[in-house]
C-alpha cells in the first residue's frame, strides 16, 4: 500500500506511482486529480488501463468517464473487458455511440476496420465551399476530428476528399465538386493494420477513409491511433525476435507468473532442441576423445554461425515487416546471404588462422598439428557462417510461408538451428583435415 | 538494364520495379508518371531516395519538385545530400522557404527541432471565432497544414491551441482568448525524437508544438512525421539487436559493400569475445580429457544461458526505449530477474536432468556415474540460466549509463558474454560435485 496524499494531485505525481499502485488505489489516486488533469490523464491511458480504473470509480461516474471516450476508443476499452462485463460497460454509452460501437466491435482489433472512427466530416459535391465551411461549422460537435473532409454521394459512396486547407484557400463560391482530390487512397474495413501502418508511412497521410468492399464509406484512421498500433507491433515483433512470446503488457505491469510463462515456453522449446548439439557430439565421441584440442573451438565455431544467422534473419523479419522485401524476393536474397555468408566467414576465418598461430607460438597449446587445425577451424567457419547466413534469412520466410509470423525465427532460434548443423560440419571438415594425424 | 515500357506507367507500375532500378532509370521511368501520379509518387518517397531522383532529372525541372516539398521535408532531402551537392538543392527553393530551410538545418536531425514545420495557423488571442475562421481562410496558401490554430501573443510566445473541431463548433462572437486550451503539452526545440515519439504515442496527439526555452513557437510537429521516425528507429534498435550497425537503408537498396562492413564490425568484436571460450576451456583440459562426457553438455549450458540473457535483455531494451523503465528502476528489475533466471533455469534443470536419465537408460551413454553428471548438468543450468538473466538485463542499463545505445546489448552480444561465463561454471561446478570420481 502506498499512501496517498489528502491534496489533489498532478498528472506528473500520478504518472510517477501509477506503476506501483493496485487497480483500487489507482481510482483512488485518479479521484485525487483536479478535473482538467483528470481529462487529459484519462485519455492519456492504454484501453486496459482504462477498463481497469472505470470499474473501480463510483458507479455514478462511470458514465462521464466512458462518455469522454470517441467510440473508437470505447470499443477497444470494451474489447479489453471480460466477457461478463461488457455490457456493462457497453450500457455506459449513448444509445447514438452504442450503436456505432456495436458495429466496431464486430470487427477484429488488428484490422482496420478495428482501428477506425466511425465518425468524420462529410459534405455533398454540389455545395461550394462557403457553404461546406458554413454547414461543419453547424455539424462539428460530435465529429471525431477535423483533418479531411470526405465527399460521399446519396449511397456514402465515397467520391473524393479534401483537406482542410484546400477548403480554406478555395474561392468562397467554388463547387467541392471541382476542388476536392478523387485519386484518394483508401484501405478496406478488413485490411491489416501492418498494410494500413505501411501507407501511413510512406505516405505521410493523418488520415486515411476507410470503405467496403464497394466504396461506401465505413470510417476514418487517424495517424495517432496508427501511432500506437506500429509501437505496439515493434515491441511484438522485438520480444519475439529476442526468443519469447509476446508480453502485450509493461515490462513493470505484468505479473511475475504471467512473464515466467511467457518466457518459460520458448526456453523449454529451444532447449529441446539445443538437446540435439548433445547428441550429435556423441557420435563424434571417438574423435574428441582423440583430439581434445578440437573441443577447444566448439562455442567459437557454432557462436559465429549463430551470430551471423540472428543478423540475417533479423534483417528479413524487419524488412518483410515493413514491406521491404516480398515472399517472392527469397531467391534473390538466398544469392546475396551467400555471398555475405562466404565474406564475412573469410573475415573471421583469416582471424581465427592466425589467432591459433600467435597463441601457439606464445603458449604452445595445440600440438604438432596446429597448422592442421587452424586449418580446419578457418574452413568450418566458412561453412557455418554461410550456412548461419542463408538459414537465418529463409528461417522468416519459410515460417510466413507456413502461416506462422516471421518475427518468431528469433536470433536464439536461428543460433539453436545452426549449432547443431555447426557442430556436424566442424567435425566432418575437422575429421577430413586430420585425417591420419590427430584423428 | 530494365526496359521502360514508352507509354506512361502508373504507380504501381513503378512501385513493382523501384527497387530494381538504377539512379538514372529511376529518373526515367517518374518521368514516364502521370502528372498527379508523379506528385503523390514524389511525395511517399523517403528523404534519400528524393535527393537522388533530382539530380537526375533534367535541370529545369528541378526547381519545380524542390518547391513541392514542405520545408521541414525539403530539409531533409537537402540533409541527405553530399556537403557539395546541397547549395544547388537550396538554391532550387523560393527566399522564403531558403531561410526556413536553413533555420531547420541548424538543428540536429533527431531532434524535435529538425523535425517540425515551421509553418502552421496562428492567430491572435483578442479575435473572435468568426474572425480567425476568416481570418485563416485568407491565410490557408502556404500553410503545413490545419489541424490545429496556435494562439501566440505579440513576441510569438505561445498562449494556447484551438483544435479546428472547438473552433468550429464555438459561438461565431466568442473570443479566441476563451475557447482556447491553455494547458498546451509542448516540447522544447532540442528534446529527443524518442521522447517526442513517446508523447505522441502516450497523448495520441495528431500535432504537438515546439517552443523555445522561453516558450516561443518555432513550429509545429506532425503525427505523420513523428509515425516514419518510429518506424525507422524501431528499425535501427531492432538491428542493433540481431548483433549489427544499423543499416539506415532499405534490405535491398544497400550496397553489398556497405552491407558487409556494418555486419562485419560487430560480427568480429563478438568473434574475438567469443574467443575467450577457447582460452577458458584450455584452463580446464585436464578435466575435459578425463571426462570426456562432460563437453557433450557444453552447447546446451552455454546456450540456455544466452536464450534466457537474449529474453532478459530485449524486454529491458525494449521498455527502456518506450520509458516503461528508467534508469533508476534497475534494482527493481535485478530483483525481478534473479527470480525469473530461477525459476526458468529450474525448469529446464528437470528437464535436462530426466533427459540424462532417458538417455542413460536407453542408450548408456554416460557411463556409472551418470548421477552426478546429471546433477552438475542440472545444477550448472540454474546457475547460467540466473546469470543470463540478470546480466542480460543489467547491460542495457550499464550501456545507457555509459553513453552507448542500450540496443547494443544484443542478443548476440549477451550471449557471447554469458557463453564464456557459462564455461566456468559449468566446469566448476562439475569439479566440485564430480571431485573423486570422474574428476
Amino acid at each position: 500500500m502506498v499512501s496517498l496524499p489528502e491534496s489533489l494531485l498532478s498528472i506528473a505525481d500520478i504518472q510517477e506511482m501509477w506503476m506501483v499502485l493496485l487497480p483500487e488505489e489507482r481510482a483512488e489516486a485518479f479521484e485525487l486529480l483536479g478535473r482538467d488533469a483528470a481529462q487529459e490523464f484519462f485519455l492519456s491511458l492504454s484501453s486496459i488501463e482504462r477498463t481497469d480504473i472505470i470499474f473501480h470509480l463510483p458507479e455514478g461516474e462511470r458514465k462521464l468517464w466512458m462518455r469522454l471516450l470517441p467510440p473508437d476508443d470505447a470499443a477497444d476499452s470494451i474489447q479489453k473487458a471480460s466477457e461478463e462485463m461488457r455490457p456493462a460497460l457497453l450500457s455506459l454509452l449513448d444509445d447514438k455511440t452504442q450503436t456505432e460501437v456495436k458495429a466496431l466491435l464486430s470487427y477484429r482489433q488488428d484490422v482496420a476496420g478495428g482501428l477506425m472512427n466511425p465518425r468524420f466530416a462529410r459534405v455533398r459535391p454540389d455545395i461550394t465551399a462557403d457553404e461546406a465551411i458554413r454547414y461543419l461549422r453547424l455539424q462539428a460537435q460530435g465529429l471525431g476530428g477535423l483533418y479531411y473532409v470526405l465527399v460521399l454521394d446519396e449511397e456514402q459512396h465515397l467520391m473524393g476528399v479534401i483537406s482542410f486547407q484546400d477548403l480554406f484557400q478555395a474561392a468562397p463560391e467554388k463547387k467541392i465538386r471541382d476542388i476536392m482530390k478523387t485519386e484518394v487512397v483508401t484501405v478496406t474495413e478488413n485490411e491489416d493494420q501492418e498494410v494500413v501502418s505501411r501507407i501511413f508511412a510512406q505516405y505521410k497521410f493523418l488520415a486515411v477513409p476507410v470503405v467496403d468492399s464497394e466504396n461506401r464509406i465505413k470510417g476514418i484512421i487517424t495517424a495517432d491511433d496508427i501511432l500506437r498500433t506500429v509501437q505496439a507491433e515493434a515491441s511484438e515483433d522485438i520480444q519475439k525476435m529476442g526468443g519469447m512470446e509476446a508480453l502485450n503488457r509493461p515490462y513493470m505491469e505484468i505479473s511475475f507468473f504471467d512473464m515466467l510463462k511467457k518466457r518459460a515456453g520458448w526456453l523449454v522449446f529451444l532447449f529441446l532442441g539445443e538437446m540435439m548439439t548433445a547428441s550429435a557430439m556423441s557420435h563424434f565421441e571417438k574423435e574428441i576423445a582423440r583430439a581434445v584440442v578440437l573441443v577447444l573451438f566448439i562455442p567459437l565455431i557454432i557462436s559465429s554461425g549463430g551470430n551471423s544467422g540472428s543478423q540475417a534473419t533479423t534483417l528479413i523479419i524487419r524488412a518483410l515487416a515493413l514491406g521491404e522485401v516480398k515472399l517472392k524476393d527469397w531467391w534473390k536474397i538466398i544469392y546475396r546471404e551467400l555471398g555475405m555468408g562466404l565474406g564475412l566467414g573469410c573475415i573471421l576465418a583469416v582471424i581465427g588462422f592466425f589467432r591459433i598461430l600467435v597463441w601457439q607460438s606464445i603458449f604452445h597449446l595445440y600440438g604438432e598439428h596446429y597448422l592442421k587445425i587452424a586449418t580446419a577451424v578457418s574452413l568450418s567457419l566458412i561453412g557455418v557462417v554461410m550456412w548461419g547466413s542463408t538459414a537465418g534469412s529463409m528461417l522468416p520466410f519459410i515460417l510466413r510461408r507456413l502461416g506462422f509470423d516471421p518475427a518468431s525465427a528469433s536470433a536464439p532460434f536461428v543460433a539453436t538451428l545452426v549449432d547443431v548443423s555447426g557442430i556436424v560440419i566442424y567435425f566432418t571438415v575437422s575429421a577430413i583435415i586430420l585425417r591420419g594425424t590427430l584423428l
